[in-house]
């Protein structure tokens, strides 16, 4: 039993987490992903995505039976009948809980036990440069502001400590604050 | 019935869409919007964000009676028991929805009639980055691609130029092509 607990930390196998992280070192041609989201209007602000598939590790990951179902919309003052958040705040959310489990994760391999992890994040936009109005304010957020609350067994400076490794290492916090190139291709038939 | 008909295009009412525009133009400091996430970590990689209010228009938007809930998580791949979409599959998720709701208004308010929308959306990652194994690969997306198909009531030509003016006005597009400060702070207690 005490195998077991020493094991998982923050709801993490430890053990897997190391075996993982030594294969990679050692076949880093395993490191190759592909994430996918496709994605069909519906009605005005309304539209689906479905999210399966991906490539992973060699091979195709098909160990997820169904597909997740996301629904964005807009709210009333956007036009839309608020079908679901909009896609800047799915953005938010994105970041958020991409920052959250590289904090568990970081905690994890570093013997930290957290009790809570909790966040708040803002987005400010002038909406002339979406709407088209304006040509001045950017199309997107001005800036974003993530508010952590961090609780664990260990002293405030090695849980800013995990925060701060965190940062470097989490996929989506380097996307929002460094762009990532896109290609847009255009079928229409 | 035929105004009804004509005010409404793509499912967006055009008439409130020009209102809002030409409000915003004579008002900018209506243009001034906060969209918001709160998030809370479960256990591993399970984390659930709430997206309710926001600040929109001159003070506090609250038409949404309750908030939506959104679950991140990962697949066993990644360390996770795949309790929803992990962080960048929401991205794109986020990427999708937001050109195309910027397709649909656009075309509505060109007069284009849109009968279909769909996107794959894909992004590449050497995830040696984000699980902290090498420097060299960066931790987000090396490159993400977008591969829309249109079907409408207008040539080929008018609807790229849809998805053009979309490009130039998503809010997403822009900030994942761009990047945006983001100021992360923590809270220890």
């Amino acid at each position: 039993m005490s195998a077991v607990t020493d094991t998982f930390r923050n709801g993490v196998d430890t053990e897997k987490m190391f075996a993982t992280l030594d294969l990679i070192k050692a076949q880093p041609e395993l490191a190759r992903f592909q994430f996918r989201a496709t994605n069909r209007w519906i009605d005005g602000a309304h539209n689906r995505s479905a999210i399966k598939d991906f490539y992973a590790a060699g091979g195709e990951d098909e160990s997820r039976g169904e597909a997740f179902r996301l629904d964005a919309g807009e709210p009333a003052i956007l036009l839309g009948s608020d079908t679901g958040p909009n896609p800047a705040e799915y953005l938010l959310h994105a970041l958020a809980a991409c920052l959250t489990t590289s904090i568990v994760y970081v905690a994890a391999a570093r013997k930290v036990r957290l009790t809570s992890v909790e966040s708040t994040v803002t987005g400010d936009m002038d909406v002339r440069g979406a709407l088209g109005v304006s040509d001045e304010p950017r199309n997107g957020f001005e800036r974003i502001g993530v508010a952590f609350r961090l609780t664990g067994d260990a002293p405030p400076e090695k849980l800013r400590e995990v925060v701060e490794r965190a940062k470097a290492r989490s996929a989506v916090y380097d996307m929002v604050t460094n762009g990532v190139p896109v290609a847009v291709e255009v079928t229409t038939a």
